[in-house]
């Protein structure tokens, strides 16, 4: 049966300048996790939650992770709190972090980054509005809303919210591993919202992100940068080695050259052939996003399978060779290209590292080259796929309907929000991706904005999830 | 007949401790052109050297070229320096220049980088004491040896001293031209100090230099920067394409690819496949200098063939993609390959651009790509050979004999001194390079050193060569 939400959907419109206020308070702390200087206030920030948690009511513990590594800066709190414990409601864990990307005015903002600004427009501009403030203060939000109107709060609600998402996400792993079965123990299902629609139309759950293996190629020849002038000619250079083992990975349309990787990409199932036409997107939007007519496919279908369900490999770029402007004869001694595959079902990672090697030093062999080679990842993380099927993402599509009066797109992403893949292995349950901002929201540009209707829909969305989660059937 | 040099060395010896504070006094003054904070610290040292000139009853005259393009800098004075006026003297003009490199302490210097210090090893250390103060005063104070020993000064002495040699000579041509008929008239030969020795034995005269065309390769496609998790796989990436056209340009073994630039190459000649054998340099030396085995050929003559009269080809770098330590997963917008070709006689500089544009606009297109591709040279100078047959050349021969008691080697440099052809047309006479210091002196590195026998052995070699030439049959 439907939940009744009418009360408090009205209550959360009421509330509506209560919740900016609160928003604008949170934007004012400039919680910049990447920037020493700012750690302070990334730690102020994490005891701001707290503190708004103590006041709804909720318990909160924190585990405070020690130093970042190699620094003598504290890693902030992550925030572990606690709403409601009837063991007749089901436990909904949620996550989000209270951490932002850096910003400066000078960087081509229209307004100040840490004042939340209400436009005209509805935008309410500032960094961590959309990523992932607006979304953290959303659970909030849905618990005092419950509370003013006095209807019973549907599930208990576990959060998790960190302080350094932003800048690798220092300690969290460890944290959300050894709370699985402890803190986390009566999580029924998990939610995160920390992601956008595809578009600015129609809302989206994301049930699937690709992962990422990060290699560095070296290659060294010379004790130190020579004279082009002097050595050009006479000595294997490096960065000519390096530009054909790189130009050896990847056609310029795409096509991945290291061998074993396509073949253990997943088959496209008759079931996923008819998934992608009605997805709202459409190739016009990607051009506008992209800047740009350069896609490799003129389709809808191919390019969000490219996306979604393929691997890639892109070449970000070279360390230790010349790279400011200008003009410098030198040869570098030492280059450092990197590049990185994104991974999808059923590539493994272990097996992905090995043939990326094979492949390197048999290009590299093929070089007769006096220089010396090393490959090596940097870091991986898996993809991960959700079933979409599942009850979470059943009451997350009633909660949308609901609300937005749409069905929403099933969708994945290309990108990785490694996290994902640690919630459900530490507790066992399914892990749904509910955005609530949309895809223009510019979530690490300037000008970063959540607009006023996602901001006061995603709340009235995330308390509806919560009762139609708390109902759904178990199936 | 031989000139009687020995009053002459002697005196040298003599004021040996006086020349050594000389130099330590323009040491101290730390003209280093390419920093905006020591631009004045580069006009005073000209105006010390004028101080110099004058006390030693040169005249001179400066020359200000005014502003620095696209800075608030003025350009240090050109200095232009005449001692004596003998119609039956000949008239040698020798050029120099008083700035230095950029140098720090802190940049892992033993010594203070603008406080002359004598090892006891005799090494005068010190930013600019071999590039190219030593040098310069090296001509000073063969005027001031003549002068207390009572000898007649054998030749009229022009000079052209500039301050931006180390910052892209900046304003030097024009005067060098405008002057060429002018101030320098009667210019018989023209001799330039600001090179080194091929080894650390072994003086030589140096009659060739190769050319440099450098050329920036653009590949743009999207508006901006872009997630390689969001768009990897869905884009044409300009770095793939970039990787591939670069791979394109030179075979790991020096080969260069681009059609017609082989062709170009003046052949070896009978006389000159015998050059090589006698020339003081070892294979184990260049491996000391690269510090690495990673030479191309395994002899001395490819080697030598290689550096002074093949062409090379370089890639230095890129600009735009990611280039600092660690992890990042962009799609560089746009990257900018820069690579350059050492030319030898007989390439042209406009036909080799063309053959340039050609190969890799051909490179490109045959990657079906959609990005954009722009090519053009940077900047270009000509190759210079010189015949080291000429009076000019036999003079020093005969110069360096006389003082280091071994006959020179007759080398050509694989690097590029442009100066040295704008004298040799703006004069219409043989320009000879003379060097004073060794190949291990350091010039551009951390601790910059001249020893104090070649600084002491080279003021005589310098004022044995104005003998020398003075009397040496034009042929
Ligand atoms: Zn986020
Ligand atoms: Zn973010
Ligand atoms: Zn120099
Ligand atoms: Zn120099």
């Amino acid at each position: 049966m439907a939940p009744n939400l009418d009360g408090y959907f009205k209550q959360v419109d009421e509330l509506k300048g209560h919740f900016i206020e609160r928003l604008r308070e949170a934007v004012a702390i400039p919680s910049v996790s990447a920037e020493a200087d700012r750690r302070p206030d990334v730690i102020r920030m994490g005891h701001w939650l707290v503190e708004q948690l103590h006041k709804l009511g909720a318990e909160t513990e924190l585990r405070e992770p020690g130093k970042q590594p190699g620094t003598d800066l504290d890693l902030p709190p992550i925030v572990l709190g606690r709403y409601g414990r009837d063991k007749s409601k089901r436990t909904i864990l949620v996550y989000g972090h209270y951490d932002v990307q850096p910003a400066f005015k000078s960087d081509g903002w229209d307004t100040e980054p840490f004042e939340l600004t209400v436009q005209p427009d509805g935008r309410l501009c500032g960094r961590g509005s959309t990523d992932d403030k607006g979304p953290v203060l959303g659970w909030l939000n849905a618990i005092e809303a419950h509370q003013k109107a006095g209807i019973d709060f549907p599930v208990n609600l576990l959060m998790c919210f960190e302080g350094m998402e932003e800048n690798g996400s220092e300690g969290l792993d460890e944290v959300v591993i050894e709370e699985g079965k402890k803190y986390f123990a009566d999580a029924d299902a998990v939610c995160i919202s920390d992601n956008y629609w595809l578009g600015t139309e129609r809302p989206c759950l994301t049930y699937g992100l690709r992962g990422v293996n990060y290699y560095s190629l070296e290659i060294s020849g010379p004790g130190a940068d020579l004279h082009s002038g002097v050595f050009g000619g006479l000595t294997h250079e490096p960065m000519t080695d390096l530009v054909r083992v790189l130009g050896s990975l990847v056609e310029p349309d795409g096509t991945i050259l290291v061998k074993g990787i396509a073949e253990q990409v997943a088959p496209v199932t008759a079931d996923e052939e008819g998934l992608y036409e009605g997805i709202a997107f459409t190739m016009e939007t990607l051009h506008q996003s992209l800047g740009s007519k350069t896609t490799i496919f003129e389709d809808k279908k191919k390019t969000l399978m490219a996306r979604w369900r393929m691997p890639s490999l892109s070449l970000h770029g070279v360390e230790g060779a010349f790279s400011a402007p200008g003009a410098k004869t030198v040869i570098p001694a030492k280059v450092i290209g990197k590049f990185s595959i994104r991974t999808v079902p059923n590539m493994e990672i272990e097996k992905t590292n090995q043939l990326v090697y094979k492949h390197v030093e048999e290009a590299f062999k093929k070089l007769n080259s006096k220089n010396t080679m090393k490959v090596y990842a940097q870091h991986c993380g898996n993809w991960w796929v959700a079933s979409p099927k599942h009850w979470n993402f059943e009451a997350a599509a009633k909660a949308t309907e609901r609300v937005w009066g749409v069905r929403p797109d099933f969708t994945r992403e290309g990108g990785s929000i490694p996290i994902t893949i640690t919630f459900q292995e530490a507790t066992g349950k399914n892990v749904l991706l509910l955005p609530m901002g949309s895809s223009t929201d510019g979530a690490h540009s300037i000008n970063e904005k959540l607009d006023t209707k996602n901001y006061i829909e995603g709340i009235k969305l995330l308390g509806a999830y919560l009762h139609y989660v708390a109902e759904e059937e178990m199936v």
